[in-house]
């Protein structure tokens, strides 16, 4: 089947995608729950065996060459090694060789075509869903069903919004026209092409937590505008990412084309590889997530486009609420879930000294935080819920910080292990709760990653307001969640909040969590204060990635 | 009348920019010919004459205050100061509180009001284009048609543009969407309101030989999407852009805006004030035309967003053309036209030791270089068209700088004083025409800014080529212009030339020079080359300057 069969095949797909998008709707291509009835019935008995088929092993399906090195990831539920060995070529300017000589006939590719390959690489990565969850899990920590749908689906589709973004961007213009210029007695005809050339070689440096959900929508972003990536994992989550990698390797090679498009450069702890790909002069692209001091480092590169997604503090406003229990129940989720370890986890909890309004009358911020303890207690030591949503520590260095964060203020809940039936050994933790004022700033306005909430006291619900914006606009945050049943609490949050370049959810309850984010919906990071520099998915996120190139003569 | 009902009204000025730009059509809202048809039966007498009346005197129609200096601004044409007075505020702090006040107001217009109310500056604009023709006259050193031209019609339509393709790229995504997630037994359904929310203080930094023609896609382009804007023009070219800051400043007035929507900061050569204001942590976006080195010190800044426009060396590849005569005409016009002191202007013409094919059999490098001194000598020195077409020399260094350029080549054609009888007593220089070789690369990859042009022997047309791509590579290039009757040539030029991020016109004859760019149709600096790292204007033009914030509740 030719590359334009191909698009033609995948173009509905497409449409809707276009089509949610455009309108912010609902959309999913890719259905988030790990049900037998639309993934196989033995699909995740067969995702499970093909993971214990590959530990300990060489990860020998990338059409990639080179030396075997065994990496350092461990899993987090097992605290054991994983050791799954993969090729590495010694000297990293061999990838960007590799690199530049597929984007030879990559860039080549009309945007339909490009658009055909890469909806049925999604396709195709759809059938390892389970395995890619299981790799998940053992490399990050998180829990099952965070591994399946991050992972899976909410990855596919956030790479799906990124190719269907690029499309957009790349037919907006006509690429051909005749140019018709009465000048008097005579018209001018130019014929004139307008070419979207891509800028070469893009780097995608992933992180330890979403090592494919943060990595795919720069990789689809980069791919669909005629670049070709190369893929650097963080050293202890290389897994999942590989397993990506090596189907759309697979997909390029079934339709004729270079495996390069996309390669995956593996690295260990002690031999970081990041920077010589990083300051290559042939690397043109960056895509990061992880740190904000090395994210700053990424944007400080010359001559490079930049796509960063760097920490961020966020907070949780609690002015007024027409149902306590509940909004007690869901914060407690959105605090514990994965352990506090997503971008969008809440770390902030403010509550002024005049307290909480509620249906049942004023609760003071004494009642909340011992209400708000036993919520996350209950969460956590649910002995299904418990080690299910709350999943494992991903590093020994953030089991480290959460003992030292415990000096920081009036402890209200001590962090405790969750005891997992399945994992005995699995480095847990519930979450550390503390309480603080409004004046104890140099703890709140550091990022504590990790299952540390703050119970901040302040004078007044607009000063918990601005404690967030400040907060947002010095340090950056990503999420932001506000309770009130006041139009003018509401008014006076949208309108800081969006000086402070940060997306906010009003009153939350029941299975809608401030830490989610929809593709084709939510904008993911705004770009507008420190925790990035860009945005999941808007227009600069593919533009950038390309350039206008004219031709004209006379007609 | 209401910024909506404005609206109303340009409404089919914006829908036919959007449908020139999209298909990047002949369309011109301004014409560009000075025709008093179209201006006025006394439009140029009434430009002429507001123009003489301003002459050392105050400037006294800017809503700004603060003290008076008198500016460094000196005509080329009379070669005596303009001596005109302009309101500077002492502390560069004033221009940006006075901006971040404004900013409060006009970020809360619709996309709609700003549109209407910014193509209004354009139609007022528009009835000072013939004093705005000799205010750049009298700073650039344009003859008049180019200074009518640029400064007024061209201007004006790129402005338009920039309107355009911010409307556009702000109203692509829905604002406002009920989300409907079926999540088996239960529907969600969610609010959800995306913002586009300007970045805030926009500083555009001009240039002394486009006051306006360089400054307004930027200032538009931040206007429209709710920034606002502080011009540091060049201080020797401030009158021009001053009408035009004046204009948009009543026109907002009248409109019931703040003037400081758009205010101009005046320097003086001895004082400068753009790095303190560059440096200002309240400036978010930066838009540059000028040297490379200072372009590259603006795009270092941290946290900033940068468009910039620096140096470039632009080629002309001959390879074989069908109407000799002609393409020397065509050459010798480009690089006589305002004295090569455009961006787009031909620097380096190259010939292989083949020669040239032409109607009357091949022409060798030393028999092309004698035919184009006599077209440049012709032109130049035609009492009519020389000053008109050359214009003079905006600043004295370049003729220093023509000077010292003699000794690097063999001299083809000395430089010589253009004889204009309005102004005896103007800086004017014919083009300096040298003779070098392929292997004088250290002469040709310097961009001698002004009227030098190197003709370059080279070993063959793929020389040449190769030549030519990798200056633009490493050199950056804003033009190439190429004459081959070959198909084979024509591909290879477009192969390379698109991997140099430069654009290409083929054989040129008749009324239509490489120089020329037109609003809606051609991308101005590809952005993908060291000459610049944006392009008017494309869609991260704009996109880049605001970004999205979200708000999101329970339905």
């Amino acid at each position: 089947m030719s590359l334009q069969a191909k698009f033609e095949t995948y173009k509905s797909i497409l449409e809707n995608a276009l089509k949610a998008l455009r309108n912010r709707e609902f959309f999913a291509q890719y259905p988030e729950m790990p049900s037998p009835a639309v993934y196989g019935e033995d699909a995740q008995a067969r995702g499970q065996q093909a993971f214990e088929n590959q530990l300990n092993k060489p990860f020998d399906r990338l059409l990639q060459s080179g030396e075997w090195i065994t990496s350092a990831e461990k899993s987090p539920y097992k605290n054991e090694p994983i050791g799954i060995q993969y090729p590495i070529y010694q000297d990293v300017n061999q990838y960007v060789e590799l690199s530049k000589k597929a984007f030879q006939t990559w860039k080549k590719l009309s945007v339909e075509e490009r658009t055909g390959v890469l909806i049925e690489c999604l396709e195709r990565i759809k059938n390892h869903f389970y395995e890619i969850a299981f790799a998940t899990m053992h490399t990050t920590g998180q829990g099952f069903m965070m591994s399946f749908q991050a992972s899976g689906p909410h990855a596919n589709d956030r790479a799906l919004e990124a190719i269907a973004m690029g499309y957009e961007a790349l037919t907006y213009f006509a690429n051909h026209t005749i140019w018709t210029k009465p000048m008097g007695k005579i018209t001018l005809n130019l014929e004139k092409e307008f070419i979207p050339v891509p800028k070469g070689v893009a780097l995608a440096i992933g992180c330890s937590t979403f090592p494919i959900w943060n990595t795919v929508p720069g990789m689809f972003a980069s791919l669909i505008t005629g670049n070709t990536v190369i893929v650097k994992p963080h050293p202890l989550a290389i897994y999942p990412i590989a397993i990506v990698v090596a189907e759309m390797q697979r997909t390029f090679q079934v339709n004729g084309l270079d495996p390069n498009i996309v390669q995956i450069a593996v690295d260990q702890p002690n031999q970081l590889i990041t920077k010589l790909l990083a300051e290559h002069k042939d690397i043109k692209i960056i895509d990061f997530t992880g740190s904000s001091s090395f994210g700053n480092y990424i944007e400080s590169l010359p001559n490079k486009i930049t796509f960063t997604e760097k920490a961020g503090v966020n907070s949780i406003i609690l002015d007024s609420t027409t149902n306590y229990k509940e909004m007690l129940n869901n914060i407690a989720f959105s605090v514990s879930l994965y352990s506090g370890q997503m971008c969008t986890a809440p770390q902030n909890i403010m509550v002024s000294k005049e307290g909480i309004q509620t249906e049942n009358g004023i609760k003071s911020f004494e009642e909340f935080a011992q209400d708000f303890k036993a919520a996350v207690e209950g969460l956590c030591q649910n002995p299904k819920a418990g080690p299910a949503v709350c999943g494992a520590i991903q590093n020994e260095n953030t089991l480290k910080r959460i003992e030292e964060a415990k000096k920081l203020g009036k402890i209200i809940l001590e962090p405790q292990k969750i005891q997992n039936p399945e994992y005995p050994n699995a480095m847990t933790s519930s979450p550390l709760i503390l309480a603080i004022s409004q004046e104890d700033k140099q703890v709140y306005e550091q990022e504590l990653f990790g299952p540390v909430v703050l119970l901040i006291q302040t004078n007044s619900t607009n000063d918990s307001i601005a404690v967030a914006k400040e907060i947002a606009q010095t340090h950056g945050s990503i999420s932001c969640l506000v309770y009130s049943t006041k139009n003018e609490v509401i008014k006076k949050v949208k309108e800081e909040m969006m000086e402070a370049a940060t997306s906010v959810s009003f009153n939350l309850y029941g299975p809608v969590y401030v830490n989610q984010n929809a593709a084709f919906s939510d904008f993911h990071v705004t770009g507008g204060n420190p925790a990035g520099n860009a945005s999941f998915t808007d227009a600069s996120f593919v533009t950038k990635r390309f350039h206008y190139v004219g031709f004209r003569q006379p007609k």
